[in-house]
């Protein structure tokens, strides 16, 4: 098991983030916020999928308002992302929200900033502090752009972390420590660093990313290369996968990673062999039909689809129950061993009914 | 910059890997090898995506002997896949194969071994040892059985790396060393375990996979999670994304990994945003749009696809060239300035004339 970073432990709704709580999956809706009914819609596909807070942006008062009733429709906690407008995250407030993603160096005066922090003290709403190498300070932009092209990532890294530190004092000043940080960049390497370093200086609890990853596979995979990284070293205490996609993808990625290192768990693992000239069924095609049968299981468990009937069982022992094809018969397994010979067509169907019949 | 271990250089046909080379994308075919006009197609398909090397399996005489019409007709390094016959590996030799992926402890008798370590040296032909945590030898199996579960993972890396050592050892007693080791388990972090092991006593270049990954999306995560992080350490020196899906998307992956971490870039990369409810425009569709138009591309360029003109030039400042959209009309932007005002319905054909302009 990994070593997890210690961090102070807030509560997003009634989802504990830091000080040892299993590591939630976010996500952020894409529709109009105050398009209510495809907001709610939206949120309700993402609870399936294992969603653990959900963010909405608050572009203006309509989508403030509306957070009302996305509110009293939703079982998961709801976040406000205010961008500059200290009033919006005054309604967001008001409507309910589960926590504020605001950066309070933004939203002007001294009087604005202890009228949001105040309110949210009032509440128990916490506050991320979400800093974005695309979106840093005007000085500290400028002070990056002076550095030689090969020590960027390093100057980005570590102004993205001043900026931070900025919007932190802000709230430590006024008493208010309800406090998540995030620092994301589009580039895997920044993203990493400014983790690092924050991590070193302070305990609240981490919100990783990386920022405008791109389309859904590329977006994973840029994703899993630095959260894994990231979470491998023992920081993060909540995730977020940006995709340009839909967002039960960034849910499902999301799950995937924190998998991959044993941190959490949800819903089947499929192994299967990437097939070579020695196979002789499409495997493909058969990876495909499984994954869709069994998408809706929540149970973790192991399934493999393997391409050949004498290395498959042996090869996938590990997995809980799986199936290897051949030409016109293939057989089905759990955990190594063989449970009967299965007619290449019922190879499918035999696996998902018998995934179902484990995890019901 | 990453700082790599260091290894010792072969060579795999005119590549080379390890002792510093740029760290090579090797995929495998998925067709019967003896089908060689299926093969070499294939093979042809992944030269161009940047596929360094090929493997190919050689389950019997008419694949061995087809590697002869298959090296003729492609550029890359062919590897020979074989697994316990040592005649197909002297077949393989033969026909001209540039490495072979065998395991001399699964070949049989010494003089077996030998005939082959000595086809292999006379060629100049180095041999990977390939250990997969589903095919370990018996005995080291059944060790691996007796310990309990919490401690599985650490136990199976250790009985990979023993037989590892097992395998490298026969060729070393031959005088043979023109090795290169992998060490795949589907499971990330007994991947990454037994990979951090071998590297710390010997220096032969490591081939780095996590295997039976599952299909595009997951197994691309996982491979993502479990290269990311050996790579991320300095360990690896030629790569494979095993996906039960199309060889070309292993390459793709590949480099996508190795470019997220500076390590290797071919190719545009595209950052966009996930899109929220600010966002006024179908950004999905045009990502995939740009995405498609650029394909070809091989110059690494960083692309930007933006949903709003407010903060898209801004946030993806990094990137050489971008679109950012808006409700009727967008604009055109390189490194951060705003080229030109575009209508939204040109804007994927504007940026696509750009980047093929820039890298022309």
């Amino acid at each position: 098991m990994l070593k997890r970073r210690q961090s102070k432990r807030v509560l997003i709704g009634e989802v504990p983030v830091g000080g040892g709580a299993p590591i939630s999956v976010q996500s952020m809706t894409k529709t109009r916020t105050d398009d209510v009914g495809a907001t709610v819609a939206q949120i309700k596909r993402l609870e399936e999928v294992g969603c653990d807070i959900i963010r909405c942006a608050v572009p203006d008062a309509a989508a403030a308002a509306a957070l009302r009733e996305i509110k009293e429709r939703v079982r998961i906690p709801v976040v406000a992302d205010v961008h500059f407008r200290h009033e919006l995250a005054l309604m967001a407030l008001e409507s309910g929200a589960d926590a504020l993603r605001i950066n309070p160096g933004n939203i002007g005066s001294r009087a604005r900033i202890e009228e949001v922090a105040g309110a949210a003290l009032e509440r128990g709403v916490p506050i991320r502090v979400g800093v974005n190498s695309g979106s840093l300070e005007k000085e500290l932009r400028e002070q990056v752009e002076q550095v030689s092209e090969s020590e960027r990532s390093g100057a980005v890294a570590n102004a993205m972390v001043e900026s931070a530190r900025i919007h932190i004092s802000i709230l430590e000043e006024l008493g208010f420590n309800d406090i998540l940080v995030s620092l994301k960049s589009s580039d895997v390497q920044t993203t990493v660093e400014a983790y690092r370093l924050i991590a070193q200086e302070c305990e609240y609890p981490l919100h990783i990313g990386v920022t405008e990853a791109g389309s859904v596979l590329a977006g994973a995979v840029k994703s899993a290369v630095g959260l894994g990284i990231l979470l491998n070293e023992g920081l993060g205490d909540t995730i977020r996968v940006s995709l340009t996609g839909p967002p039960e993808d960034e849910v499902r990625v999301g799950y995937m990673i924190l998998r991959a290192l044993g941190l959490r768990e949800r819903g089947p693992e499929v192994i299967s062999c990437p097939t070579c000239g020695r196979c002789q069924i499409d495997l493909v095609s058969l990876v495909e039909e499984v994954e869709r049968g069994i998408a809706g299981v929540t149970d973790a468990v192991k399934v493999a689809v393997m391409g050949c009937v004498v290395n498959g069982p042996g090869e996938a022992r590990d997995a809980d129950v799986g199936i290897a094809g051949g030409k016109g018969s293939g057989v089905l397994f759990k955990s190594g061993s063989v449970v009967r010979k299965v007619q290449e067509d019922k190879l499918a169907e035999t696996l998902i009914a018998e995934v179902r019949r484990m995890t019901e």
